[in-house]
C-alpha cells in the first residue's frame, strides 16, 4: 500500500483549525451578548463566525471539494473529498465557560476520514491524525496507552442524557466492569484517548461532524474506532461510537453494548 | 462593622497554592508512574506531596493554627483559626488528565470559612475570596451574572453518582425547570459561578474540604452559597451544597429541592 502524501492537506486543516480559533476566543466566557441580545446566543454567533471562516479557505483553496457543516449543511457532498466542520463541538462545555470544547475538522476520502483536526483554541492543544501517520499533539506525538483488561480502564462520556432508550444501560454494563467512569468532556476526551490518559470513550447519536474527526486521532494513536457493531466508521455510521487506546479491550465492551 | 484586614493571611493562601501547584505539575499527564508502580497513583502521590507541602509552610508561619487536610488528616482542630486544605479537588478529572481539577485552600475563623482559594495549577487560573472583600480573578476581579428566573439559568454538577437516596431526584427537580444542565467539573463549576458562566451548582455529600474554600469565593463575586436547607455553610454543615450567582435563585432552588 502506498501511503499518500497528505502534507498540504493538513496544512489546509490547520488553516482552518487557526481561522476557527481566532474566530471564536473573541466569545469565549463574553457576557455582553447575552446581556444584550435575546435572539443569539454567543456559541451561536461563535460557531456560525468560526463556519463561515473556514468555509471561506476551503472555497478558495478546495473549490472542487465537498463541505459538510454543522451550521450551514452541505455542499458537493456527492464530491471525492469532502472536509466536514464542526465549529464548535461542546456547546455547553462552551457556554458556561469550561475551555474543553473543541473545533472538529475532518477530510472523508470516499466515506473515510483520511484527516482529522481537533484543537482547542483556548488552551492551544490541537491533535492532528492521518491515515497511515502518527497523530500528532502539538509539536509532538500523541500515543494511547495499554490497558489489557477492562477492570483497569477509565471511560469517559458526555452525559447520560446524550443516550437514548436503553443505550444507558448498555454503557452502565461496560462501566461497572470498568475501573472507572467520568461524565462530561465532549471531543477532548478522545484527545485524552489518544494521549493516554483515558482507556475509552462511549456515545451514542453523534453526527458525522461530532465524530469524523476523532477517527484518523484516535487511530494514528494506535487505538481503535468502531461503532458499537464493530464496524469502521464513516458517511453511513449510526451515530454509536466506541474508541479504544488498546483495542484488546474492543471483545470485553462490544460483547456489554450487545451491538 | 470593622472588615478585618485580610492580606497577610491572603498572601499566605497564595504561597500555599503556589506550593501545591509546584507539587503538583510534574503529576499531571504523567504516564510513567502509572506503569511503574500498581501501589500508588499519580494522583495519590500529588495530592501527598501538595499537601505536605502546604503543611510545612502552615507549620513554619501559623503554628499555632489548627489544619484539616485531605491526606494527612487534623491537627489542633480546636484552634480559633483552622486551615482546610483539598490538595487535588477532582481526582477523576486530574486522572483523566483533564485540566480543571483544583486546589482548595480554606481559613476558617470560629467554623466559618473567611478566605477562600481556588487554584487551578495546569492552566494557571486561581480564584481569590475573602469575607468582605470582592473576589479575585488572576489579576482582575470575578463577578456573577444576574439570573433572575430558574428558566433562564445553567446549573453545573459533577455526577449523578456522587447524589444518593433520592439526591439525584431533587436535583432533578431544579433542572428540568432550568435553561440547561452540564455534568462535570467539580470545583471549577463554582469557579465558573463567580465568573458569571453558570448560574447555579447543586451537590451533595461533600466534605468539609471540598465546599469550605468554595464559599467566600462565590460570595466575594456576588453569589450565594448554603445548604439545601437555605443554612450558612460551615463546619458542622451536611455536605448537601447550593452556590448560586443570582440569590433571586435561592428561594425556587430549595423550594424544587425540598432540603
Amino acid at each position: 500500500m502506498t501511503v499518500a502524501d497528505r502534507s498540504a492537506d493538513i496544512a489546509i486543516a490547520h488553516a482552518l483549525a487557526e481561522a476557527a480559533g481566532a474566530a471564536i476566543r473573541p466569545f469565549f466566557r463574553n457576557r455582553f451578548d447575552r446581556e444584550q441580545k435575546a435572539d443569539a446566543s454567543p456559541v451561536t454567533e461563535a460557531d456560525r463566525a468560526a463556519e463561515a471562516a473556514m468555509r471561506a479557505i476551503l472555497e478558495e483553496r478546495c473549490s472542487e471539494d465537498g463541505i459538510v457543516g454543522e451550521e450551514y449543511g452541505t455542499v458537493r457532498e456527492e464530491a471525492a473529498r469532502v472536509w466536514v466542520l464542526d465549529p464548535i463541538d461542546g456547546t455547553r462545555a462552551f457556554v458556561t465557560g469550561r475551555p474543553l470544547f473543541g473545533t472538529l475538522i475532518a477530510l472523508l476520502e470516499e466515506g473515510r476520514p483520511v484527516i482529522g483536526v481537533i484543537d482547542q483554541p483556548i488552551l492551544h492543544e490541537r491533535w492532528t491524525g492521518a491515515e497511515g501517520e502518527r497523530t500528532r499533539f502539538n509539536q509532538g506525538f500523541a500515543g494511547v496507552r495499554h490497558c489489557a483488561h477492562l477492570a483497569e480502564a477509565h471511560f469517559g462520556s458526555t452525559a447520560p442524557a446524550a443516550f437514548s432508550g436503553d443505550q444507558l444501560d448498555a454503557y452502565t454494563r461496560v462501566t461497572q466492569d470498568a475501573r472507572d467512569a467520568i461524565w462530561g468532556g465532549d471531543c477532548y476526551n478522545y484527545g485524552l484517548v489518544a494521549l493516554g490518559q483515558l482507556d475509552g470513550v462511549i456515545e451514542a447519536n453523534l453526527k458525522l461532524y461530532d465524530f469524523a474527526a476523532l477517527v484518523p486521532v484516535v487511530e494514528g494513536a494506535g487505538g481503535v474506532m468502531r461503532d458499537w457493531k464493530g464496524q469502521p466508521l464513516g458517511q453511513g455510521s449510526d451515530g454509536r461510537v466506541v474508541a479504544l487506546g488498546d483495542s484488546r479491550l474492543l471483545e470485553p465492551v462490544l460483547e456489554r453494548l450487545g451491538g
